[in-house]
């Protein structure tokens, strides 16, 4: 755990230059725009401990799977986030020394994120071995109005000289992705071009073959006017730059602007794309960095306007908080259904490929409520498209008629992990994307998306579970064997009680679906039955017949859900006994004794309970609650955030605030020790969860929006935007109470503490505090 | 499976040169002596499809570990067996063209491993791409007299032309393990030499820093007299040869003799390895080739003394119990005590390590009844030596007072395995390491090895099994979590019954041993209390404490003992009805469908039946067999020969001859289609057992010797000779009866059919056949 970021409600904020804090912070200050984005690396040479990360969304490769011991049914290949062509590079030389910060002195170095505007900004004063002093002041973005574009404004002021700035201003594609499993590097050249002040480079992944141009301009600037230089080309394979050298004096600021572009095979013809690339650099150079950035802070008013939570009396945790929704916008912009949110986002490798459960039961509430309609429905409009694939899965695993398992990780549909235990078991996942699908429908109304999309992928799970599940002569019961859940400090269990309960749910939630598309739109339906090989009866009513037949375990005495059958063969000792030595088990234990213990890495049963939480009476949660969270060490950032929630529905305030905490600021004050490998982006999705549906109680039900909100007695007050249905809310708790504004043009009807409270297009409504339980 | 073996009852032959078989056939007729080995590979040049195999006993290279996903308490290092310098090379040239029998035309190919004598020969006719025709005869051995040496007698005769013989009598050390996991080279070169016929290469392992020196002398010989060649050294980095050139006419055999040399620093100082070397080159070479395979021929014939089965009426049959005990004979010679046995002897690289299981569950009882008894000591003090790695090793797992956990897989005593379910789980060979004590001791009556080195074991492995499990308050019982038994197709299984049952009895028989050496030597058995910190009353009580309260799972209404809990979850759908395109499993199904299979791999609580077969009445033996049996696969090569014991045990002769069946020519029809790899050695001394054992039905009791045998009604007879305390005693079993045969200077009483008989020394008994059951 670090300290080192300063409190700011808007910024984050570091305060001179520690190499040993470097990564962690190229991590931090990461900036993206949903379709590129690049960890906080410097833009002049850097000889010290770095990570130099820049990615293009959705560009892969299938990297070989690397096992120490083969199992049938692994996947042979690995698609993995590419780290692609450094396009910020600008050396800068003075005479026979170049600019390093490992081998200048180096003072008044400051690194701002700028979150409310969606920039980052970098300065200081670099004193050279010869003792030649500069400032430097360089500010960048990744623009997310111009999402192919980043701008770059590095300022150099010399101190005490006057001189020659000689400057590099390259793209570097000789590119290796630090998790290769075999070393090998993934981008080969096609071609690279320079023509006065503009350089392009264009890259093809091996096996992919995704094209991808980057091109860059520069222009120069001294005491506001642009000056002449005259370019020199740089050219080696991988590589181009632009090489200039301008005079100034002591006290004069040379500014120099770098436009660059990322375009893409995805999106244009390959062999367009060096002209296309161009045609964007013009565009956004003609703007300008000041107009670009201008449009930058608009467009993420616009955003804050959607997403933001405040938090009064705390600037901690407010910081921490808009920190977790700026990442968040920032690594998915919801425009393009054929991308994900990786867990690492543009900030890092590890995890590689994009796509994990993650997503579906932590992202798309968020995104659910925050942006606009289309951009959960695209998340799940990825899954749909990678149904094929997910038949395929499951069909190498001997499953058949049409059965899907989606992959564990995955970029483009295929299963990219490799762990039995998890590959093969942690089939939850499945669940978890047919729980997105209602919960969409749930939240946007849109049951149109269960016709045209829906349905198919129900189907296909609802197929996978009749056929994993096995009927136990002994127990007289259907049972599910080898199972993973989300505590994955257990494998290879018997009867997991949150994913038999998920699959139960699924095949039920699929009949009902059925029925309802049959009778919603009877010739789509039609069609689908014949496409899907479909037989309503046979298939609906086994899918019924599992669930009102499956075994659950639970414990009689204790009156609670057993995570597992055999659970309480375990000794039960709580997490606060445990030696704090000991901690985290995941680095202190042997995995057999990881697995042997009692203790659970993330929300497993309260998991299932956070899912349907309608089922459960409030003394059942706390039963469950009871005996599950004392053993939880919450080793996985996705587990506060569903204690959190469960703790504020049985009114567990001062848990519930705790488990926030432990959420909220994990990266900033690198909590896990593990942040300088990039960010937990999908976690960040959970914090927002655990204000909005643990502090404020939000709940949608039978089309209604209900909140049931606490404050936290560490705070004055909280407020959040949330989109419902087409209406933008801001609800607002204080000492006083709940104050919702309905900011939109229609009515809107929401439950408080389960009373009906119409808020009038344009107005305001509040409604006391009210204790909970 | 293939069938391109010749059978024959004391040969192994294969008759013309087919490529697609020669890596098969290398592992095949692989020829060792405990000390060195190595896979047929050809003397000449070959440019086809090989795996060039030289071994040397206890020379190894702790590679990195390679896994695609870390778990905590994984081993840094796996230690491999190093393929070893290749002493066996003649490169032979007739003007510029190189015998190759890749490029020649082949003819009367025929290779025969002489059993009975211990040699390997190849002969063939091989026409050069110009014509030229020669006729090859290749002879050579391990010695098992002179174990440091090997030696060839390679002769060539031109057929159909008179010519210049180019040869170039090889070392070459530029050798990589095909194993390695970074494609690392294991070796360095400390000095190459040569002087005349002579020529030598030291070598030293990366890391480990074994010396080796390889040294080789040729000799060449027209119509029976020498010739004088001049030699010329030929002298690479890690390699060294001796060239010269010899005129021969058409028709005219000209002789080569190669004797080798492999001396390490395990034996010698490192720095007088050259020149140990040429002293035992002296005494070979001054021996000559006709001599060492003289007295190769009589060293074998003891052992054959000892050790044959000779069946009468299925040649097929005695041709495949030979192999076995020949290959096994061949890998470990017991006469060092840091040497083990290899899962492939020296005949491939693959599963690394030296030491499994397999040593203490199988080889043993092959080993005690067939050689000296120091062989199996040898094999017990092994594991002695390694007791501190072992406690080491638990210690890293987070156990504590001297627990021992032994290695699933070692070299040195160091954990090399690196599958959570295996290494951290299949913890059941630490049982398997106490019963070979028990079973040495009770075979044997050798007491005094509890004194000396059992106890300590049989400590350190109780308090390992005392602190493994835990107290479950729900089932008011002992339960033991997380664990993976011998059948490999479950894993991190609970209250697995042959590992619980093997757990109660190693702390029982610990108390029971503590209490023995107490008596039998007070004054070292306080030195042991002392050296190990034992607390006798408390630490034995708790053992004893656990063995009665530990939960077994167990079927009431089939009363039967269940593998694991929750065994009868599982869908019960015995093997036969298995769809053979499904077979093998762990070929055609994915590891989950395994895993929730019912289907076993290798026999689990028949394994436990076998061990503590007294302890169970026929029908308890014959309800486990009947449940199990027709569910097991046998996809291990250590499975059928169980099955055959206790089918054997329950009169069911023609399972038990079958199960004989499936192992004794696993390798000879390459069964498994992995004979190429290398052999299958450990399992080959459950091919004996299930002759003596099984059809025999040997088993000791309160220190006598018992039998009760059958005949399979394949055979015309069977007869075995084994050594029990000194006495070598032969049993015939053929359609008369039992023909019992005391072939020492001691009286023996024997007890055949729980009867007892006394054979005087050098006198026969016969006992007429019983039906059993």
């Amino acid at each position: 755990m670090k300290n080192y970021i300063k409190a700011d409600e808007w910024n984050i904020i570091e305060e001179g230059f520690d190499p040993d804090l470097n990564k962690i912070s190229e991590s931090i200050f990461s900036i993206g725009n949903g379709h590129m984005g690049q960890r906080a690396n410097f833009e002049e040479a850097y000889s010290g401990e770095t990570l130099q990360g820049n990615y293009v969304a959705g560009v892969y490769y299938p990297d070989k799977t690397r096992v120490g011991w083969w199992k049938n049914g692994y996947p042979e290949y690995f698609a993995k986030v590419l780290n692609a062509a450094n396009w910020i590079g600008i050396d800068i030389s003075i005479g026979d020394e170049k600019l390093d910060l490992h081998s200048c002195k180096v003072t008044d170095f400051k690194r701002v994120l700028n979150m409310r505007e969606g920039y980052l900004q970098r300065s200081f004063i670099a004193e050279l071995p010869s003792g030649k002093k500069l400032a430097i002041n360089a500010k960048r973005f990744c623009s997310i109005v111009d999402e192919e574009a980043g701008a770059i404004q590095y300022a150099i002021t010399p101190l005490n000289f006057d001189g020659a700035l000689s400057v590099n201003a390259y793209i570097d594609g000789d590119i290796a992705n630090q998790d290769s499993n075999y070393d090998e590097k993934f981008w080969e050249q096609v071609n690279n071009d320079s023509e006065g002040a503009d350089a392009y480079l264009t890259l093809i992944t091996k096996k992919t073959a995704f094209v991808v141009c980057t091109g860059s301009r520069v222009a120069i600037f001294q005491d506001g006017k642009p000056v002449d230089a005259s370019y020199i080309p740089v050219s080696k394979t991988k590589y181009i730059a632009t090489g200039f050298t301008v005079k100034a004096k002591q006290g004069q600021e040379t500014i120099i602007y770098k436009y660059a572009v990322n375009v893409t095979s995805q999106n244009y013809n390959a062999d367009e794309l060096t002209q296309v690339c161009k045609t964007v650099i013009d565009r956004v150079a003609a703007k300008g960095f000041e107009q670009m950035l201008a449009e930058q802070a608009e467009a993420w008013k616009a955003k804050w306007n959607e997403s933001d939570i405040l938090i009064e009396g705390d600037v901690a945790a407010q910081q921490g908080i808009r920190f977790n929704i700026f990442q968040l916008c920032q690594t998915y912009s919801g425009k393009d259904d054929r991308l994900n949110i990786g867990p690492k986002g543009f900030t890092g490798e590890k995890y590689g490929g994009s796509t994990y459960w993650d997503t579906e039961a932590y992202c798309v509430p968020f995104y659910l409520a925050t942006a606009p309609q289309q951009v959960a429905k695209n998340l799940l409009i990825y899954r749909y498209r990678q149904l094929d694939k997910a038949i395929e899965n499951a069909t190498k695993l001997g499953f058949n008629n049409g059965a899907a398992l989606y992959p564990m990780v995955t970029m483009n549909g295929e299963e990219c992990h490799n762990e039995w235990e998890i590959t093969f078991e942690e089939i939850h996942r499945n669940g978890a994307i047919a729980y997105a699908i209602f919960n969409y429908v749930r939240y946007t109304g849109d049951k149109d998306y269960l016709n045209e999309y829906g349905l198919e992928v129900l189907v296909g799970i609802a197929r996978f579970w009749s056929q994993r599940v096995n009927w136990s002569g002994a127990r007289n019961k259907f049972v599910m064997l080898g199972i993973t859940g989300p505590n994955e400090y257990e494998n290879n269990i018997n009867n997991n009680w949150y994913t038999s309960t998920l699959a139960c749910w699924c095949m039920d939630y699929a009949a009902e679906v059925v029925k309802q598309v049959k009778s919603s739109d009877p010739e789509k339906y039609h069609q689908l039955v014949e496409k899907l090989d479909f037989n309503e009866l046979e298939e609906t009513s086994f899918w019924n017949h599992i669930s009102e037949n499956m075994y659950f375990p639970k414990d009689e005495k204790l009156d609670i859900f057993l995570q597992q059958d055999g659970f309480l063969d375990k000794e039960i000792i709580p997490v606060k006994d445990l030696d704090p030595k000991d901690r985290p088990l995941n680095q202190k234990w042997s995995w057999d004794r990881i697995l042997r213990s009692c203790y659970i890495k993330q929300a497993d049963v309260l998991q299932g309970i956070y899912f349907f939480m309608d089922k459960y009476d409030t003394a059942t949660i706390q039963r469950n609650y009871n005996f599950y969270e004392p053993i939880t060490v919450h080793e996985s950032s996705l587990s506060p955030c569903v204690h959190a929630i469960i703790a504020a529905k049985i009114g567990l305030e001062e848990d519930a605030y705790k488990f926030y905490l432990r959420t909220s600021r994990l990266d900033l004050d690198d909590y896990n020790n593990d942040t300088e490998d990039g960010l937990h982006i999908t976690s960040m999705a959970g914090t927002w969860m655990s204000v909005v549906e643990g502090f404020a109680g939000m709940h949608v039900k039978d089309d209604r929006l209900k909140f049931s909100p606490f404050l936290p007695a560490q705070w004055k007050g909280y407020s959040f935007n949330i989109t419902f249905r087409g209406i933008l809310i801001n609800i607002k708790v204080d000492v006083e109470g709940i104050h919702l504004s309905n900011n939109s043009a229609s009515d809107i009807t929401i439950d408080v503490f389960d009373e009906p409270h119409t808020i009038k297009a344009g107005t305001n409504v509040f409604v006391a505090h009210r204790v909970r339980v």
